[in-house]
């Protein structure tokens, strides 16, 4: 134990923007280390604040130089406004972000890491079911509590988990490219239903003039009117208030195309953004994202809790012995679970 | 209820070959619905003769196609060998398997669908954390049941749930294209550690040399020793036989060229498939394989009735109260499920 680093990151050290004990908490927040998730309950009261912004499209779709630009833009507003603190999450294995990049992004990258109002970090572990969101969900917590005002979270937009994990965010992003392939992928993947904004990158390439097409067609398709943020909870209806006719809730979501890399359309990305988020404060769905989130992040503890206290209850070899039967295809795995849950 | 569709799937029209019985069986396994549950724990005795071969990759790679010329392979030996009953399972959005096909891949996907020897289904469904590989574990075992020999699991390499789907496989096919954007996908990605086998596909185009070069280079520090089967159950070691020096089980896996578009390096591609089952078979692997499959399903339900027993005994309002101080931040995740688990 004696070669172990420091256990406990005190939370007071992260709500002053101690940056060393931020990167040391997100890395026991992504061990899923007891101590760290000791400072996110101190931390807890704390958060709330920040703007979530989901970023989510293929690999190829130039997503992370949107979310470089982005964080720059909000580092220094070309309108005069205050520059805002700035985290950017990579939860995308194939984003540069997470070390992958080849030496052109690094360098671009490299803009944003000498400046102490914007925090970059990637999530390396793939971790257990579940364990991807739930990792996120600390980041951000921990994030938020270091006064973070802006998270990008960058998601690769193909996989359940990740997918999931953007539409959590207040704001989310699809984005697209033309010429990718085949096809439109976020029409085939059927993520444009969580975009609150559209983006069109590389909108300089051949072909843009057909994706947008598409896109539009599609978005019709997918939005006939504005979704309701639903969300199956473990409690039916324990917490969701039914959209009513005096909360409609209706957002249409822009379509944007930018050059991400000579950073054309990225201003009027920022203020399509800002835009839903004034829509979001005034229509009440600010605040019913929030509880989506936390409850979300709820019931995967819950699930996790479950789990630990069953184990510690059942003798390893009853385990043992009933897998062994399932193995051996003399008890199905619908029978298993039920000696090895209900206990007969 | 009159509307619903017949409740009951007799086991027997199954093992018997029914195709209707099968789809409906599958739809339910992909809902949920108790009554496939209860098929397929009757099926389950007939099942674990199938050749479970998974097919990941990124967006773009030709994966789909890749399906689709491997199917045909089984379907036509070339060897004069039997021809062999191929069941294909998209879990992939993206896959023109899955309905998003232009009309070319459709065309290509008709060769397959009058052959009786031939089973194409998607899953449909995002569904709940942990959905997606419950529901491929119910579709892989009723597919299983009637008769398919080799079931091909196409899925998309880059989200955690998809690729923990490819990784239970029997043999995993790791596909990779040549120039698809800035950098190799499966190494950003890091899938190559999956790989049973490694396929540059499209390797008619431009780049083929130094993809393979930079794979090459990954693979020799992705298996400096083949990696054995880790699993982490829910019990510490409780089925996990140690590798020992008696039972080294190397495997180097291959790295070959395919065109699937025009069929060039499909019978290779084969061969070396039925290489690895003839390794697996020998050096245990295939057996071991089998457990942790089965394992895993067995842990995604368990955590699944742990949730339903638990959700059962707690009243309403005492979880609508937790989350109420829960969204009013004056309790943190953490502390909410203290409470509420832990019944404090």
């Amino acid at each position: 134990m004696a070669n172990r680093q420091p256990a406990a990151i005190a939370p007071q050290s992260i709500l002053d923007g101690d940056r060393l004990a931020l990167a040391r908490l997100l890395t026991q927040v992504e061990n899923e280390a007891p101590e760290g998730q000791a400072a996110l309950n101190a931390l807890f009261p704390h958060t709330g604040r920040a703007h979530l912004i989901g970023v989510t499209g293929a690999p190829g779709t130039g997503k992370s130089s949107l979310v470089n630009r982005l964080a720059r833009y909000y580092r220094q507003p070309e309108d005069g406004a205050a520059p805002r603190r700035v985290a950017v999450v990579a939860v995308d294995p194939t984003s540069p972000f997470t070390g992958g990049a080849i030496l052109g992004d690094r360098v671009r990258m490299r803009d944003l890491s000498g400046d102490p109002g914007v925090f970059i970090r990637s999530m390396a572990s793939r971790g257990s079911l579940g364990g991807l969101a739930a990792s996120t969900g600390g980041f951000v917590q921990a994030l938020d509590a270091a006064g973070f005002e802006v998270i990008l979270v960058e998601t690769v937009g193909v996989g359940q988990a990740e997918v999931d994990i953007a539409r959590l965010a207040h704001t989310t992003l699809v984005v697209e490219a033309p010429g990718l392939g085949d096809d439109i992928q976020a029409i085939k993947a059927g993520i444009l239903e969580i975009a609150d904004i559209l983006v069109i990158n590389k909108a300089d390439r051949p072909g843009v003039e057909s994706a947008e097409r598409a896109l539009r067609g599609a978005l019709q398709l997918a939005h006939p009117t504005r979704r309701e943020f639903h969300h199956h909870g473990l409690m039916d209806n324990a917490n969701q208030p039914a959209p009513t006719s005096e909360n409609p809730s209706m957002w249409t979501p822009p379509l944007l195309r930018t050059v991400a890399t000579e950073g054309t359309g990225i201003p009027e990305l920022g203020e399509a953004i800002e835009t839903h988020r004034r829509h979001l404060q005034e229509s009440g769905d600010w605040e019913r994202r929030e509880q989506t989130r936390l409850q979300s992040e709820l019931e995967a503890r819950i699930q996790a809790a479950l789990l630990e206290r069953w184990r510690a209850n059942l003798p390893e070899a009853v385990y043992r012995k009933i897998l062994q039967a399932l193995l051996e295809r003399k008890v199905s795995p619908y029978e298993a679970v039920r000696r090895l849950v209900n206990g007969d």
